[in-house]
């Protein structure tokens, strides 16, 4: 008997995940036989399960079964009815709170960022010149091309030169109820803590998204914004951005990295390409971690609202308050509604390759991918890309999309960002390094260039995830104090800034 | 008296756009004299109009005056009510038909393209490389960057290589009601034109998007397809992608333009940054240019939902038949209804630089808008990202951002396009070429190496709308034929490929 064939989470489940493919007939332990191939980290029947009986993993109802199924099948996406989602109204909060005493002791407490005159530090030194409108794109693209040859070699203490444009700021309903979203996030880009306080914004001059939207009166200076419209042709337009440039990378030249406490790091976690290992290894030890972190007074952000729905009552009992309690349940009814007015629900969410990789539905997604908080309480609920008021652990309700749940977080601040996947995906930000960890060792066998950390040997007991956690941790430090650089860093792979618009396009 | 200090459009019109910037008291002419400073291209009242009376432009009502109007006062945007949005019922169809032979002769009958298998011709020998989602992104640039260094110098005959990425394909509702419209988008750029049938699409493996859905079943084999989760790391996944490029350019690197007939020409029109002179002189000019290439059996489509609106029973007046007209109100009932659940309706529409362009609403807007279709009779409406099934003038209905409009219309097949404006936008389009054609001649001063054609000649009778559609039409055929190049793909100023998604982010 092999006992590290499957693993079982908790003591209620009736079903496990096998930690190999299960060739049918293999005889799993005493009474426990596979009845058909089982593929790597799909679900095995540990009993039997009649008609419309509950499915339990994590202890949780995953779904009720459409048919009897037998101890030993395998348990597939076809195989489950989901449940309803559990209400919002009324959650209990406050009910699970780890005293923050309890949380892991991090072993280290100080890092190296360059402090800014408010909010969280930086954890890289960039000029970054954002545009409000899509239609200046084009201009600003190519003149960054040109700032990094010509300007940036000049300003040593300058990491790097980015242009922050994105779909927004024109051809857009500007009024609309939900326009406060991408505004606020385009707002918030110009104030990233990388770009420590030096702010350029370009426009065209004729948009909609005005400066007035995205500036305080004292920052729209001719120091701050340029209007490409103001430029006659494209040589003038071109070198008043060169010349701009140039004043702001002086600026940025004096930053140096100083020691700061845990406190000054503001840092994402987020998950992409899940598979059933993802709940299992990667996303409990990036919790771990997580826990460290919050315990040594640095703040961590988790997103994903449809990745989170399904548990959402768990996530409430870790609330401090009711306030944050009512946050959260506030921004859940605005995606149910925002789903239903698309016509869909929260099980549109799983992909092609979640199912492959054994999650069955969204409640397992979910379940999964709640464990990369960790367990401290929830300090704060953020609507999409607003920035924290508090130190702790918070949630940030963003689409779980990972390319759109970047951005938002990018918006909210985050310094780094802490990717699990169980799939691999080359996915990385331009304006904060993304540390990639993996759920399996098979996927850090195949990507061994492009993952950053595995969490696999926390999987089956060859580590702990108190191990995983930890070396985590140590990544996160390294690379948020310039040490270490993760590979999308180094392969200068970087996804677009695509922020989220659940507004009309005019 | 001068003549040309305005200019009065339709006889009904009780109002005329200022030529220059008119001081107060300025006497107009007889009887007329300004009763404040009137902007260059803004609105000067010819009689008194009464509270509640109607503002008449282009022989149209933009809307009623909210309080009493006097002879020489300047009409702004704060002075109109809004007429309600025309009705899309039972409207008229036929009763505006311009036959084929009375639309103007075109001075040349053949352009030099690269003829596809089937379809539209080229107008650039491109290899276009397909993301179906936005992970995949980061590593299709870096290889794009590699392939255009190392390979490209290899293949004189071919024009480039193109990066295809764009918001979708995974963190999306795949099955929303709406979701064929961005999917459409990205089946059908990977089948552009310009891509000479020469198919190249690059997935990760777990995503949503899944090839089924954009590729036919005997398009999805190892030639055309590149999963990246299938390569062991970062060299394996690039040299992957430089091969499977380098044979695809060999096959391009074959073709040669030849001379062919307008009607393997599909082009496109659009307008943006619009002033109030966008309707009296870049828009009629490229209408004027519009019917001599629908006259010479080419396609012309024009788009853009909320710009035409206001002005849709007159283009069912110009459908050829009653299935047209209906096409083109269930594309109009579908984007009131997109808008309304927006929770806003088409006003949304009109920027401020349209507003200071002297642009009071969106009716005055789109009756600008509709002259660049010229006066052809409308033979197909298509929806967003639609292939036309027919040759001549064809109303695409996508939205009217120019960022978005753009992408749809290449979806569409567009080999070029044509865009007219106002204040001024350094807008274009990696894809396909854009010949950017201005109102006014003080554009085309300000931005003399950005623009490629002034109409501003046209707006005070120093050029007739003949003699700049002529122009424009000479333009046109140039480009397509690759002895012109226009300013955006001289300088590289190429906008996102922002596709359409109407249906929720999960």
């Amino acid at each position: 008997m092999d006992v590290c064939r499957y693993i079982k989470i908790h003591e209620r489940d009736n079903v496990a995940i096998a930690i190999q493919d299960i060739a049918a007939g293999t005889r799993i332990e005493d009474g426990l036989t596979a009845n058909q191939d089982i593929p790597q980290a799909h679900k095995i029947a540990l009993c039997d399960i009649p008609q419309n009986g509950e499915v339990i993993r994590y202890g949780v109802v995953l779904g009720y079964a459409k048919d009897d199924i037998r101890k030993g099948d395998w348990i597939n996406e076809h195989m489950l009815l989901l449940p309803e989602s559990p209400s919002v109204e009324n959650m209990e909060y406050g009910t699970n709170i780890v005293p923050i005493d309890k949380l892991p002791v991090p072993p280290r407490t100080t890092w190296m960022g360059y402090r800014n005159a408010q909010g969280p530090a930086g954890t890289k030194n960039l000029l970054g010149i954002v545009t409000t409108v899509q239609c200046a794109a084009g201009v600003l693209k190519a003149a960054v091309e040109r700032i990094k040859k010509e300007l940036l070699p000049k300003y040593e203490y300058v990491d790097g030169v980015v242009a922050v444009t994105h779909p927004y700021g024109c051809g857009v309903a500007i009024n609309a109820p939900m326009a406060h979203i991408p505004i606020r996030a385009v707002a918030n880009l110009i104030r990233h803590p990388n770009f420590g306080g030096e702010m350029m914004v370009v426009g065209l001059g004729c948009e909609k998204l005005t400066y007035d939207r995205v500036l305080q009166e004292e920052d729209i200076t001719p120091e701050n914004v340029l209007t490409l419209q103001d430029y006659p042709g494209h040589d003038a337009m071109m070198q008043a951005i060169l010349d701009m440039a140039e004043k702001k990378l002086q600026k940025l030249n004096q930053r140096r990295r100083e020691e700061l406490p845990l406190s000054e790091l503001l840092i994402g976690m987020q998950c992409g390409g899940s598979d059933a290992f993802s709940g299992i290894s990667a996303n409990p030890s990036a919790g771990y971690a997580a826990d460290m972190l919050v315990r040594g007074g640095a703040t961590v952000m988790f997103s994903e609202v449809t990745e989170v729905r399904d548990g959402v009552p768990m996530l409430a009992a870790r609330c401090v308050d009711a306030h944050t309690r009512d946050r959260l349940a506030e921004e859940m009814r605005w995606y149910d509604n925002y789903l239903a007015e698309g016509g869909v629900d929260r099980d549109a969410n799983p992909t092609p390759g979640n199912k492959k990789g054994g999650l069955a539905n969204i409640v397992e997604k979910a379940m999964g991918s709640i464990a990369k908080s960790g367990t401290s309480p929830i300090v704060e609920v953020l609507s999409p890309a607003q920035k924290p008021s508090k130190h702790g652990l918070i949630f940030a309700a963003t689409p779980a999309s990972d390319i759109v749940c970047g951005p938002s977080q990018l918006a909210s601040g985050i310094g780094l960002q802490v990717f699990m996947t169980g799939r691999g995906t080359p996915y990385g930000l331009e304006i904060s390094p993304v540390i990639k960890v993996c759920s399996r060792n098979e996927m850090k066998d195949h990507w061994f260039d492009m993952i950053d950390i595995s969490a696999g040997d926390a999987a089956c007991g060859k580590k702990t995830i108190a191990d995983v956690g930890t070396e985590i941790f140590h990544m996160i430090l390294d690379t948020a104090s310039g040490l270490k650089k993760p590979y999308s860093d180094q392969y200068g792979f970087h996804n677009d800034m695509c922020i989220f618009n659940p507004a009309p396009i005019t």
